[in-house]
């Protein structure tokens, strides 16, 4: 959502570039690509007809990715502009629990919009991506689960590092992490240094991860090299070899039932 | 907030009401009363004008209680007047550290706003109750700290069971606590049934409580029957008789810095 060209040359923004980068990440071997539209200009969108380009595109290359598309509240605040990309059916859309602050601005979810959000992605055979900053939102996340809006198990993403939320720390990790029982699905993010951080120790305690330029788009901690997501996935790749990590693929994930659109 | 007559006939809504039961309240032993001013017709208000006859009263017949008034964002949404009551140099005011949910609304504390409102305390000598409901909120009370907004140390109150915040749990409570150094001031609170669980867990482990029905209007988890403020205080000082816990007057607690406005 943030990122622009002038912020990092490494951001895809165009169709044809994400569609590239994203068969680039696939036949590397990613499981789930979390997609951003953008307009001519690079600005970020909502409209379903930028996502449409970007969903058949990458469908061609990556027949059993699972695609998942962005719901946020950043950009666009009422609920038809959020939703119009759960029309799409892609496999995924996000679902961000609560509100929020972060940095600079609050990004509000109200309960409504979150069920509102929930209930539009099941008429439509989308699975949330649950995205979780804080404890409450697990705990959202399973109200949700228990009054029907969300099936589970179900797809957790979470994001450590913001300031007003989870930090990178083990005693966040183990009380966010034992919140969620075994039989979920879990990637765990970290905005800027925290990423690789958060990553990598997702990847030696045997969690998925969620990695790229939305959250990092610093090579180094020191930040004097930007970088790709290609990059940013390769060394993800490093760290997997070294722990003897399979790659989960996105047939593996699908077969548990993740991906709601047969190719 | 948000409890009426309507709701539950002991909360007190008047200034004369909220000045007797406060006054009770200090001669049974209390440090800090938190207080909500009300229209004649009850409803909430920001009004300084209200708040004031309050004060007033209050500090006629407990010279050393240390008062805290609300900023609150959930009746009034602009700065001037969610801070109105600053303007009297209470002793404390709340300051909710980040937007969050409630179950049926967003409450919304931009970053601008939390600063602002911090800002305002600090110069007029008032000392934040720092309101937080999850991990991320500590952890911004921290960085307040550490930009200089708010003075360490300071009063912290972690309240839980909120459905999108805290749970009430030893997990949850463990990380929070720990995520507090040893030489701050910390209340913790409970919503609704969690109220007595969570108070009733800080007076064994050593913490302060917050206790009163703005929290919680019931006497039983059955909720068969209502309570009044001066009922739920009983019951903690039981609490704290069976652990022979001292009560920390509010004597004591100036001494340490919290009261900046000598009687």
């Amino acid at each position: 959502m943030v990122p622009t060209k002038a912020i990092t040359p490494h951001v895809p923004t165009s169709p044809h570039e994400i569609i590239e980068q994203t068969h680039e990440a696939y036949e590397l071997g990613i499981t789930i690509a979390h997609l951003h539209a953008r307009l001519e200009d690079g600005t970020p969108t909502h409209k379903k007809s930028v996502y449409q380009k970007i969903f058949e595109g990458v469908r061609k290359h990556c027949p059993d990715l699972i695609l998942c598309g962005s719901t946020s509240g950043r950009m666009v605040k009422d609920f038809d502009s959020r939703s119009e990309v759960i029309e799409l059916k892609p496999d995924m859309c996000s679902l961000t629990l609560s509100s929020l602050n972060f940095l600079k601005q609050a990004s509000v979810n109200a309960p409504d919009m979150v069920q509102r959000l929930a209930e539009k992605m099941a008429k439509n055979g989308v699975t949330p991506e649950l995205e979780c900053f804080d404890l409450g939102m697990i705990n959202y996340g399973h109200y949700l689960i228990d009054k029907g809006y969300v099936k589970a198990p179900v797809y957790w993403n979470l994001i450590f590092g913001n300031i007003a939320g989870f930090q990178a720390n083990f005693q966040h990790l183990g009380t966010a992490l034992s919140s969620i029982p075994k039989e979920h699905l879990i990637g765990l993010s970290g905005l800027s240094n925290y990423q690789l951080q958060v990553n990598a120790a997702a990847i030696a305690l045997g969690y998925g991860v969620r990695v790229g330029i939305e959250d990092n788009i610093w090579w180094d901690n020191q930040r004097t090299r930007q970088c790709s997501n290609i990059e940013l996935l390769k060394r993800i790749h490093n760290l997997m070899d070294i722990h003897q990590a399979p790659l989960f693929t996105a047939k593996a994930f699908g077969a548990l039932g993740f991906r709601n659109n047969e190719a």
